[in-house]
């Protein structure tokens, strides 16, 4: 074909599949947040609309992926887990990311005037992503990627939470705030709050203290100790998985909702209760 | 910080710096467009209103990133270049991708109204991009991808456009137009297209027949040959432009006007009159 | 400094460090073997001197690297692997294999004369490796590697004794031999040995059979069922052993004897009697 | 075949084909020299055996290897570069580095009783190397990274020779040596050997100032500015090169004799009247 002679290029493309028999995290972030949550007068210091519109997006990218096995948001940004033994897009890295990366900014976009109903968008101001994916050899480093952002929500949310309470109640100017705020602990800052305030920080909503979770929901079980490496037994074994077993279990995931928690994800119960995520196994449909 | 006993998952982040002083191109393809295009109607073999807003998407691209010096758009892809003395991101292969494929999917699903106002975005079917990155060590390699990217547009389209004549005007079925045209070199489809239909090909809309070049607009100069290898000076000679110097460059080219032409991108002439593509100066401004 | 104009060549290099908390398996191979057995008259099928020349090389490989745990040879390759929790040169790929690659060649080089009194080196033909890196990450899957090394071995030199049995004992052509081997079985060449030629394979020797592994002797445990997954454990548990501990442990791995054996590495006895392999804690030295 | 069921574990092999085009450098270096050379007692500040040593050795791996085109050492360094037409082993990295690695290891330790007849080796302090490869994209950056070696034998040179003189001659301590060096420039260092020692730096031997350049020896040519981009041409042109013609490259380059130099390579004139090292197409050979 006449083409032949320009298609050398194509042996410049590099191969990026990733490592087998690990978990791949993608995780996605707002670009320019600030910025935009300025424009568009977000509330602070959580603004309940945009953190539904970023579930409502990430739902729709569970769905639209049926081999993420969970995912976990918080502020503008969201980690999509891919299971171990996913071979979705030859585990292309590139592939794989920008394939999220486009879906959850379509489906935001497209949402938009469903959750600000009264507040247009206005070009160039169009929200984007960013993202990148990291491989974890097991799931005890996996979860403690998942417990590492939910620590960073915890940690944000209460810093965020007094130092607006301290601007928006207390009338302190932002570098007053962000001065007195230099060095304290948590203890501190639930004083501030509880003394000055009178709020109680273990009476902030859920979402905003332990972001969001969303997942597939099967029958939850009675918590047992999880296998230490339901993930980690030999590819050996996968490989005798049957084609019709491998469908069967595309079919229940597709089947099973998606939903969204505002739970503890860095204790071990939520994990032993729903072992369908960490073995990849789709558990018993609910009734 | 109590977080930091979970930090370590960063050390699983690996680098993904592409190669100092080569030539980036992102390409991003419609995930999945066959079956959206059916969904949505597109006119075959060329649907004006799903180009339009490919190119519209782009444009905005352009603009946003004043890094990129040229793009290239077919069907459902379009190809954006980096200049080799890019440092956006520090290069970073996955922020560069995913930041072009999140604006491109932004504008696309923002604009999508306006260019088809009777079709209304139906999700789950909301278009989606995914995208690599591809490094080239040097201006003739560039071209030649670009080339291969023109010839690639010009072969599907004789092919579509001989086809799409053959099934709407000549009644054939696709299994027999598909059958007629195996094996039939460029001579073979424009004989059909002319004794069949009367169709000359070569009056087909340019749009269709070359493709869609995006890039900032200077003053065109004389056609002198190009310095071969402006681009592949040693990086010395680019270290001692001052920062005035650097934020000057950046201001012409957010100044210049993104313009899309329908031109051939094989031959000289097309860059040698533009020398600012590829030798990342920009031009001056027209009057 | 007058260098710095210059300096910016090394911004050029690339990272190539190995995701953490996974195996590190290096295997070398001998470069033109083939060609060189035949020049230095190798014994057929398997020359005992080459192979002690190899385990030789491989034992003091190991102790120049105590960060290995096990090394397994077979013909002119040998696998060295390291602990998900090496830190050794940051993990650099490059680094890893080229130290083991170049170790190993300097000491094969430096004993040869040893092994092959009669046979002096004749440049142009030294012998030469070359290596690459692997990395698994778990222990279940990294045995699997270390039995399909030893699958191999037994394959290959299960043909080949047929194989040069018949061609020395039997006098038959190489060709005639290849010809009547293609298509058979192990049971088809136990029977050629057994029947034409009176020789039972499993009393061929073990270091053919079986290869060489050599590890660090401590004293062996009593067979109990590897804790699935003490390799897989967080890294969080590693970052508490102390500097000392961390010190402790590795002089024992000096004083420790590095041994060769000829076993049987496929199934677990070999692993639960020297659990010191798998979870990279020392045992006890033997009295 | 029995092994199938292990050989899963190939999978986890990631390619490293390095980016077509380009400049390979490997650069390899002595491992611990620094205790290596004071076992053996290297004479201070250049042990003439062991750079000669080093020369042979690098001699050797350029013959070895017919596609290098130039090498250039110091101390106990070495870089050997690629042209980028080179496809030797794929690109392969790995292989690559390991087999230079592995050449040169194998020579240096073969040929240690010419160089050092009076010095046995004597392990475990054999002498071994690691090494790196990297890419650049054009000839011009190739240059600047000989520069950059050249520039820096030149400094580490001039320091060590000024050091060692005012410690052997001038009785000085190391550390009041070191001390007194601190800060100064090249012209302090000139200055403190003419003026105490009565050294001219200038008559120094060129070895130990400008390092050793190895090459395939070719006609020199009249100096004409080298065509900026021999080398930058689009691939297109290569892939018409003949089987046959790429046989007679490869045959010419296998006749030349590999010279050994110790010349300026910094300024154009070396590059200039050898035009083969850039073009990569062998000159005529001397009569």
């Amino acid at each position: 074909m006449a083409n032949s002679r320009f298609e050398y290029v194509k042996s410049f493309e590099q191969p990026d599949v990733l490592l087998p028999n690990t978990w791949i995290v993608v995780r996605i972030d707002g670009r320019g947040f600030h910025k935009l949550s300025d424009h568009y007068a977000f509330v602070k210091p959580n603004d309940r609309r945009a953190l539904d519109l970023m579930n409502a997006a990430a739902v729709e990218v569970m769905k639209e992926l049926p081999d993420l096995c969970i995912g976990y948001g918080v502020s503008d940004e969201f980690s999509f887990v891919f299971h171990p033994s996913c071979q979705l897009f030859e585990r292309r890295n590139g592939k794989l990311v920008t394939t999220i990366v486009s879906t959850f900014t379509a489906h935001y976009i497209f949402k938009w005037s469903e959750f600000f109903p009264s507040t247009p968008l206005q070009p160039p101001y169009l929200p984007s992503f960013d993202g990148r994916a990291v491989i974890y050899p097991n799931s005890r480093i996996l979860r403690d990627y998942m417990s590492w952002r939910q620590v960073d929500c915890h940690i944000n949310n209460l810093y965020n939470t007094t130092f607006w309470t301290m601007v928006q109640q207390g009338g302190m100017s932002n570098t007053d705030a962000e001065q007195e705020l230099k060095g304290t602990v948590s203890g501190d800052k639930n004083e501030i709050l509880f003394k000055r305030f009178g709020i109680n920080y273990n009476n902030e909503e859920e979402i905003y203290k332990k972001g969001s979770v969303v997942y597939r929901k099967f029958e939850l079980e009675e918590p047992t100790p999880i296998q230490t490496s339901v993930d980690e037994v030999s590819p050996l074994t996968e490989q005798k998985q049957s084609r019709s077993q491998q469908d069967k279990i595309k079919k229940l995931r597709r089947k099973a909702q998606v939903v969204v928690d505002h739970v503890d994800i860095i204790k071990d119960e939520f994990w032993e209760r729903r072992p369908w995520i960490i073995s990849g196994n789709p558990g018993r449909l609910p009734a």
